[in-house]
């Protein structure tokens, strides 16, 4: 039967071809309008799991789009692995951006160019080829698989708790290997262990029953826009630190093999500023740009307004003004408690005389993060370092993947995430893109990985 | 010849007759599509100053809207009054508020409504009907007169110094009388000693080239909103007081008869909650509401904003946000210095990183106060106690005539103001109305000052 890395280099544009398959449908979770291309692609995933050789696949239907569920369990001593991972992708608006169809993967100096294609259909393709080489070259997985494939991930993933308290038993499983991820760059490996969560809300301040003349009444009267402002200023002091009390209270302080872990995976100040386009850094106090993207809480203002928007002058109190607020947490934050205080922090700084209202209120995310050591980190670092001939960053990440709070919550048990996308890969925006030479590293490294956790 | 009363009396109806077709000509001068009925109005202005004997009546052109000037000078050894006031109106938007027609006066339960009517026509009308019947009376005006009816007021008197300057000689005069104004209700009479100057532009603040994702860059980089927020709320301290270095070093202090006339003028603190339909006062600490607005210069953020304003949560970091600011001045600030002053606040105040410019400026106004007790203010008093029985009220505004501090800069002459207005007549606004039984105090009240300056 030979190895499964011969089986996997003598497959590759095959393997390609195939990609390229599910890279030409457009399945836009965010657009009603897709709906049935969703559908298509989660069809398509089902087939080629069962082309693997997965013996039991079902498209488990949700109040949306479905997800795709799959078990091959062979192994009877070994552990379980839930293989996560999302076939749906971003919507392609600025579509006069893109400089050639994002439904037609087209490649360029080695990069391959479509929707989706690094967030996260090339991991979806390569880990099930990598499962159908190891599983053709033993005659079965070398651990028992279970495949958990959803279609809503780009709009956070709202019946993913639901599908998996519904067959909680058919789930049941060790570990998640999460597919939804990235490497540090072409000949450096990662491992994120931490994900943070998020909460979000608006505020809305009123002061009066009507704008008013600030000629008249602006000296007299409390003004909304410089309420609003004074609000938004008090959430931070002047070190960046966040004011609302409590806010710090369930959080784990950064480690000292955290903080060198930090330092070991740090881009460089000057290279961040000119990937951000910014000319200075701004944080809580005490703590590195990395440490704080990567493993401190924050509190974000995404939006301000109230009052006179227009050209030229015009002399108005406004009676009314508003605030986007969200704020990012780190482990063992509590989104529902950030939020509560959030709002409380609102109506205490309110000015008298001003009432607070809240709209808009997302239910977000908690914050992850995997045990450190723990056997799926243990396993994907020593595949990593093998693999690329240096031990991999360690990471956090500023973002969220609501789903790893998730599988915690219900299934009890914890994720590590290995995906193959690229720093700048555009993921989210116009002509996102995957290095070719990836496809075969990804197929290779998930394959050693579903090996080595059967050893 | 009998007296200037009684001829006043005798002519009663055909003086409101006069008003109502002024009010039907649409003189809105801050509409390009109603210069024409701007010119016409200012033709009537001019024929009627004609038909009340003034010997030279000339419509002077500006870049815009002409000035109607007019000139009887028959009193050798007297005074010189200088009559301001102006002949064009504001915009009827929103019109579908309109009870009747804005351009066809109605009576309804003792007000005249139409746009204007306030806000100065019923004014304009009157004083030249009371100089007519003064004149007929006894052969000629008691003093020397000298008519300013302009028809740009109602856009900040932008040519008004030119033509001041252009005809310095003709326009000289004693002093001036604006018809400007109100009174503090039917049967309370009020003097306004002064006026606030304004001066106001935006601030823009850039903290990068581009919006990012808050939870890849929030924790690390300015956020423009969050420094737009701070840089807003720096402009006051906790009790109101403006922080703006410098800002208080030209402001004349109010003296203990100032503030017993603040106290004398005062509406009460809950029937100005109830007009401004606020919940509760505002501003800086150690005056009361009153003197606030008619005393004490203000800063005042008419508009803030920047990110996102939508529906729903969007985890955005802002590059870039935006403040307008107007400032209300008192004696003796003066609003290129103020300007100066807010720039060079908001220069230093500006987080590291984060670019401030400045966009929108309006040179805006100087403040005026006439000098206390000269012979206009005393006339005026007199005039106006004989009438209503008591003293008129001293008040100060908080809004703004330009044009006063531009007579005493290009003239070097000093303002007295009486109007007939009255508190809650929507100036400005939809259902504009003059208290029909104000119309025979102002043309007798207007008659008096004339007879009591001649002597």
């Amino acid at each position: 039967m030979g190895s499964w890395q011969q089986r996997l280099d003598s497959s590759c544009a095959e393997g390609l071809h195939e990609l390229f398959d599910i890279l030409r449908i457009p399945s836009v979770s965010t657009e009603p309008a897709y709906a049935g291309e969703v559908r298509r692609c989660a069809q398509w995933v089902a087939d080629r799991l069962t082309r693997a050789g997965v013996p039991e696949v079902e498209i488990l239907e949700t109040a949306l789009h479905p997800v795709v569920f799959g078990r091959w369990h062979a192994a009877p001593d070994k552990p379980t692995l839930l293989i996560y991972g999302h076939y749906d992708v971003q919507p392609v608006d600025p579509i006069d951006l893109w400089t050639t169809d994002p439904f037609e993967p087209t490649v360029r100096d080695g990069k391959i160019y479509a929707r989706g294609v690094s967030d996260m259909k090339a991991n979806l393709a390569t880990v099930v080829q990598a499962v159908e080489a190891v599983a053709r070259t033993s005659g079965a997985p070398p651990v028992n698989l279970t495949f958990f494939f959803e279609g809503e991930e780009e709009i956070a993933s709202p019946h993913a708790a639901d599908v998996l308290s519904q067959h909680k038993d058919r789930f049941a499983a060790d570990l998640v290997l999460s597919c939804d991820g990235g490497q540090a760059g072409p000949d450096q490996g990662k491992l994120t262990v931490a994900f943070k969560g998020v909460t979000g809300l608006q505020i809305n301040l009123t002061t009066g029953s009507t704008d008013l003349h600030s000629g008249g009444y602006g000296a007299a009267v409390p003004n909304a826009a410089q309420a609003i402002a004074k609000l938004a200023a008090s959430f931070h002091d002047d070190e960046g630190r966040v004011l609302v009390e409590g806010f710090y209270d369930d959080v784990i302080d950064l480690t000292d093999q955290d903080r060198a872990e930090f330092k070991a995976a740090e881009t460089s100040d000057d290279d961040l500023m000119a990937e951000a386009g910014v000319r200075a850094f701004w944080g809580e106090t005490g703590y590195t740009s990395q440490e704080r993207r990567g493993g401190r809480p924050t509190i974000d203002v995404n939006g301000i307004w109230g009052g006179f928007q227009g050209a030229g002058v015009k002399t108005v109190t406004p009676c009314v003004a508003h605030l986007k607020v969200t704020s990012r947490l780190v482990a063992n934050q509590d989104n529902r408690r950030i939020a509560g205080l959030i709002k409380e922090h609102a109506r205490f700084h309110a000015p008298t005389g001003a009432e607070i209202t809240f709209s808009d209120e997302e239910e977000g995310s908690e914050p992850y993060m995997a045990p450190r050591n723990f056997i799926g980190e243990r396993v994907a670092r020593d595949v990593l370092e093998t693999h690329y001939g240096s031990p991999p960053q360690i990471a956090r990440a500023g973002g969220s993947v609501p789903i790893l709070a998730t599988f915690k919550d219900i299934l009890g048990i914890d994720t590590v995430t290995i995906g193959f996308g690229l720093p700048g890969s555009q993921a989210h925006a116009p002509n996102e893109w995957y290095l070719e030479s990836q496809f075969d590293r990804a197929r290779t490294i998930y394959a050693a990985f579903l090996e080595a956790l059967g050893q």
